[in-house]
């Protein structure tokens, strides 16, 4: 029996999602959590849309596991709610201050966390005016020196869209594709003068947020043209000069999914381009 | 020679505004950052328009200091930029990550961050919905566990507005009025479902906006009538059923004051009425 749990963290106090031997991960916090509630004879393991970075902050994440079906039915719910309330609230009971569940749910037939997934939508968030910093902000906020011009950004980001070979913002893994589609990209500020980028792509290769961040900022500094940004990406090569930005700025805001009879097809699919990403 | 700061912190990691031996204070930090930066030969002592408990945030408090005009001269600034620039980049570059200095600027003649003020703001947040928690906001937003009727609270807070006698919501200290002007008190609900109160008097006592919010929050979870907490005003004497709510849900906002040529003369007035307070 497949469960979905739709998740927020915050990601300073994690060596990111995936569980590693003796690091804090919010794979391992949230594993040890489901197999205490299901009281499962053996650790619950976890399927997710976003193998967020150490640091990288999450409000949309969603993540599916595999359980038994008999824990999951003696949950000690109440008679007139549903198991998925109940493993909510008591998981909530057990997992740290910086993870919240918003949601379980059974998962309909044929639904993959990450296979399914038919786009992944982050948020970087950047403030180009010390003077303006807000200390209760400093954990999900980059502070840049210089003033950026957030319209030759904005621009600059629009000319990234499409179907593309992204391997100049992507670490190379061995046998993993690069292509993507970028299906938006845009920057605005918000009214406390706080720069916000959007990204949404089918799936980002690791660290291709912060580069295409990094990319547009040199841009916003006026060391480099709007057009600059797509140029590195038809080059196909990274550049020295697209910093990777500082992790904390990054979080994952949403994770879309196709309705329910097409969930087994959109994973077959995915699964067949994406073979090691 | 007087200077006005502008702040904003994170109050998590203080035991509030007001230096105490051996704890950690924002005034304690701020002094010592200023002793610092001015090569002062005695501390240098701040006046503030806040004075916040421990866990409490400001994004806009005010602060001044009387400082030397020699040291503050000496200042190692650009010719092009006045010394209040370099000072305040000194300070940003002494101070902790969760302390900002917005802003330091010679204050105008008359200028008492404290008595010349003609207003104080203050922000509020609470969420009654923990599936919709954002582990990133966990620092400064409140969660209660019943769902709350925020039309309800507003419509309580509005009949609290105008001068009257706030003992019922202060802890009274000898000497002290208690009179108040509550300019505004409402409840909204922002587009993440966090209920937020806008508050602002005067000036306030001590505990006055928690045990407010306290009041509103009873009528939320309809424990009471909206006309409940004009009724304890009334009565004069504090209601164990007011609750003094959780200090990190609480940020001062901002704090108003008059035209230049009006700075002395308020002073004067709110000294007048505010003998200890």
């Amino acid at each position: 029996m497949r469960v979905r749990l739709d998740l927020a963290y915050d990601g300073s106090g994690f060596s990111g999602w995936a569980a590693q031997p003796g690091l804090r991960t919010v794979e391992g916090v949230l594993s040890d959590a489901l197999t205490t509630v299901l009281r499962a004879p053996q650790q619950v393991r976890l399927t997710v849309a976003g193998r967020t970075d150490a640091g990288v902050h999450a409000r949309g994440q969603v993540a599916h596991a595999d359980v038994d079906s008999a824990a999951w039915g003696s949950l000690p719910g109440r008679s007139d709610r549903p198991a998925s309330d109940a493993a909510a609230r008591r998981l909530s009971g057990v997992l740290p201050s910086d993870v919240v569940v918003r949601r379980v749910s059974v998962a309909p037939e044929g639904f993959d966390a990450r296979f399914s997934a038919l786009s992944r939508r982050y948020r970087y968030r950047i403030l180009d005016d010390p003077t303006a910093a807000d200390p209760l902000r400093r954990h999900d906020t980059v502070l840049v020196r210089d003033r950026l011009d957030v319209g030759a950004m904005d621009q600059a980001a629009r000319g990234l869209l499409g179907l593309h070979d992204f391997a100049a913002y992507c670490k190379r893994r061995e046998g993993a594709t690069t292509v993507r589609t970028l299906l938006d990209y845009r920057w605005d500020r918000d009214p406390a003068g706080v720069l916000e980028a959007t990204v949404v792509a089918d799936a980002f290769c690791h660290s291709m947020v912060r580069a295409l961040v990094g990319a547009a900022v040199r841009v916003g500094q006026r060391r480099e043209a709007t057009s600059w940004p797509a140029e590195v990406l038809a080059s196909g090569h990274r550049d020295p000069r697209v910093t990777v930005m500082p992790a904390h700025g990054l979080c994952l805001e949403e994770v879309a999914y196709p309705p329910d009879e097409e969930l087994a097809a959109r994973a077959e699919q995915a699964r067949a381009v994406r073979s090691v990403d």
